[in-house]
């Protein structure tokens, strides 16, 4: 299986690429990965930090870098030699299995949907998102892709994530709830109760409406929400849980009882550091596109790239999308 | 000054109502509180959990109990002598200054417009939320008031946001930023773009698109969102917090060690909750209204009706409303 990786996109690309990509390479063997971006500039930093390259790590140039202020029309326009776009070029061209990035979210949606086309059936893609909490993991869909979804749209998302949640994270009977701003049937705005209707009427194992907490407790398997919302969740989870991180650690450095308190505490906060900390998951899932396509955070580290591309891995080897087909041609699409 | 305490609102009224309402009694001596209920019930609680009633404190009979599922429309049309309508009808004909309520928050913002109406200028209500971080304060406005927000909703939230801002929390030169999916112009569904240019060309000390993150950072003061996203981003905060807590015990409780630094800990950890805990906030403010009406959270203890209250007194003080009609005049509205 050959990966690509968008060894230029992200704030700490080509390094955390390069890292986690040959770390990759050792740990599956299986894995022939490709790093995507300027080889030289990429070679010379391996030089330099005396990472040894192992053979399953191959390169394939790509002159230009899409930064993460572009929007997604300069960089399909401007950029067509983009790492993203090459990468994107593999799939499309039976070169390699999926794709890999921490870059710019937006120009990685139009540059697989340019590229790959989306799947029968979809009409829109939408990124999907676990979740980890102490019930187990939640599917959080879309957190990106798209900030004006339609009911169809979230239709698509419904049935992606049903998909998702059964073929690898090996849910059965997934359970779906539909965000808003109350759990009561007729709460929201006249869109999102239009879509209630939608769900309550389709064949989805439909349990109604949840609300933000319910993220986090196991109520249910996949919450569907539109990009907009979606993506503003996504950066409040990481802004409250780094705001809280740093007021325990204000509070514990106020006194010495506490500062020793902590450091009995210390292997108990790493695994908890360890259980919440997004780049144990790599990052999210493009869904809907013809193509595996794995969108790290921006500012994804060695290991988040690693976990990225496990995922991604994960994904081909599951071949979720003849699945999300599958599941399309059975039970029809909207 | 009157305050008039909704005693039948919420998960534990009406002891906490009670409660609350008794303590800051004591506390505030300017402040006379009348509790909106089944009189005959709270009496009978108060000598059940020997709960001396202070002089200051009254009673004021209102029969119907709106609950939480019930929807804004059955509070209003079927249950006319609810508490929260008898207590809106006590500032309405002057007999008190400002109410507080833990109930159902439809039916409080649909009482007190039906009873009150809105401001000169104000086209909706908004409830604006105060975010303890780190850095101070944030205030997020709208969290639910109205889901379906129009832009010019979004600016009367701006000019109520500033004034909340400046004459409660005491801030200056108030920044106000709008809530999105990426910090860059251009970001957004094409009504966010148009709020954009709307806040860009006005008077307001306008920074910008901000992100979910920025709720607890203190990059601007005053963030503005639509009662849809700001209802769900309310419920986030407080389901990453539970989970966070929740997961920090799990881990502490696996060893004997960490258990005792836990113990060490302590104080440490009781400040912090003291911190991020929003009972001690008061809850949130109805702002837009023609009176104070501050919405505590349907779980209040008697700490947080104590502290609504104090809030409360703090904006009748303040005379928020004066001076918001102040800044429209000079300033116009949309």
């Amino acid at each position: 299986m050959k990966i690509a990786i968008d060894a230029m996109g992200g704030d700490y690309t080509p390094l955390v690429a390069l890292q986690g990509g040959c770390e990759a390479a050792r740990v599956f063997p299986d894995l022939e990965l490709i790093l995507v971006g300027q080889e030289a500039l990429i070679r010379n930093l391996a030089e330099k930090k005396k990472i040894q390259i192992p053979k399953s790590v191959s390169f394939c140039e790509a002159e230009d870098v899409v930064e993460m202020k572009d929007s997604p029309v300069t960089a399909l326009r401007k950029k067509k030699q983009s790492s993203i776009m090459v990468a994107a070029d593999l799939v499309k061209n039976n070169e390699a299995h999926a794709v890999v990035t921490a870059g710019n979210t937006g120009a990685a949606v139009a540059a697989t949907v340019l590229k790959w086309r989306l799947l029968p059936g979809i009409s829109r893609p939408g990124i999907a998102l676990p979740v980890a909490h102490h019930n187990g993991i939640s599917v959080l869909m879309d957190v990106g892709a798209n900030v004006e979804a339609k009911p169809s749209h979230f239709y698509n998302y419904a049935i992606m994530g049903k998909i998702y949640a059964e073929s690898v994270l090996k849910m059965s009977d997934v359970r779906i709830g539909l965000l808003n701003v109350g759990e009561e049937e007729g709460k929201g705005s006249s869109e999102i109760k239009e879509i209630f209707n939608l769900f309550k009427k389709s064949y989805f194992n439909f349990i109604g409406n949840v609300e933000g907490r319910d993220i986090f407790n196991g109520k249910c398997d996949v919450i569907i929400c539109d990009g907009f919302v979606g993506n503003i969740v996504l950066k409040v989870i990481e802004g409250v849980a780094g705001a809280l991180f740093q007021l325990t650690k204000n509070e514990i450095n106020k006194t010495f009882l506490s500062k020793l308190g902590a450091i009995f505490c210390l292997p108990a906060f790493k695994r908890l550091k360890r259980k919440v900390d997004q780049s144990e998951y790599g990052g999210a899932i493009l869904l809907g596109v013809n193509g595996v396509c794995i969108i790290g955070h921006g500012s994804s580290d060695n290991r988040a790239v690693f976990n990225a591309i496990r995922v991604a891995r994960e994904f081909v080897m599951h071949d979720i999308n003849r699945k999300i087909c599958k599941e399309i041609e059975t039970n029809g699409s909207l």
